[in-house]
């Protein structure tokens, strides 16, 4: 899915349908995550046009998920807690290199794959999760991540060559699989 | 103006009615920094309802905000450029206390000072800026900037005592006239 090199462990499956709770807890934190990563970006780099124009569009879509799982949380009398820290995004983040324009192109295409594992997590998800409200509500955010994955990938393309985007996309591609054949698989979004 | 201490210098005013391409830059980077303030405090205080239900409104508000500023400078013909740090937002945050619950208390009252004096100089932009289509877009923000201060008080005061947000509040509000007294005036939200 969206070229991702290695699919999820049915291990995943098995330990986030077994623990919802845990599951909605860490999907809110990473809605708010995703949406400081793109707040992050704009500060970043406010003289791209597009890169603020979108990441305008992204903050605002990933604050209004965020405020869905909380919600949901709260329907399950549930509490959000403070996050418990995976390894996914910070190994992901440790291959961002650091002086720009390197950092630019490295920032988006991190974005576009954690997108994109989001999409193949959330399809997984709205197969095999019992409660059919959150089957419904991880489905109708597949589209979303899908289109998250577009937008990084295509203002990566507006500002670097499409040759040097598809090597570091490749590249970053191997480097997430590696990762993800790594995790635990507990019921964290991406653990 | 909702308890400020010190009246903003009119030579603030002079400087800014001066120079509206670099307020409206200054004030797109106020409006994302207050968004992403609202996300820190979601962050650490995800066990407080309150707090995160409040800051959620808030994020989707200063984001619709920053929005806006950056159709504005686009209008203009003008270009978004890396944010000029002015020592306001600073010296309010060296007077956080680190460790909570003190810090707590210390980021909900600086957030609403931050509010209050948004809105005193949104309303003195509305009354003395010549182009008439921002000065009422300042207008349009003051309800907005005097809300959240409503809503950063009506907090504290939810998980404090009231005499302990009252003595902290009034101990913050001298120190924020000192910083305002000692400002440049130069063309920035809170230079």
């Amino acid at each position: 899915m969206l070229g991702l090199k290695a699919d999820t462990n049915p291990a995943w499956i098995t330990a986030a349908c077994a623990n919802t709770a845990a599951l909605l807890i860490d999907h809110a934190h990473c809605e708010r995550k995703a949406a400081a990563f793109a707040m992050t970006l704009m500060q970043r780099y406010p003289t791209c046009m597009d890169v603020v124009k979108e990441m305008i569009a992204i903050v605002q879509e990933e604050t209004e998920h965020f405020a869905l799982v909380f919600e949901y949380i709260q329907q399950r009398g549930l509490t959000l807690r403070h996050e418990t820290k995976g390894v996914y995004a910070r190994r992901l983040h440790e291959a961002i290199r650091t002086a720009d324009p390197e950092r630019m192109l490295d920032m988006l295409l991190t974005g576009a794959i954690i997108e994109a594992r989001s999409c193949e997590r959330f399809s997984l998800l709205a197969k095999h999760i019992a409660d059919p409200q959150l089957a419904l509500f991880y489905e109708s955010l597949l589209a979303s991540e899908a289109g998250h994955y577009a937008t990084y990938t295509t203002i990566a393309r507006n500002h670097f060559p499409a040759r040097e985007v598809k090597r570091r996309l490749t590249e970053l591609l191997e480097y997430e699989a590696d990762i993800v054949r790594s995790l635990p698989n507990i019921a964290l979004m991406h653990g």
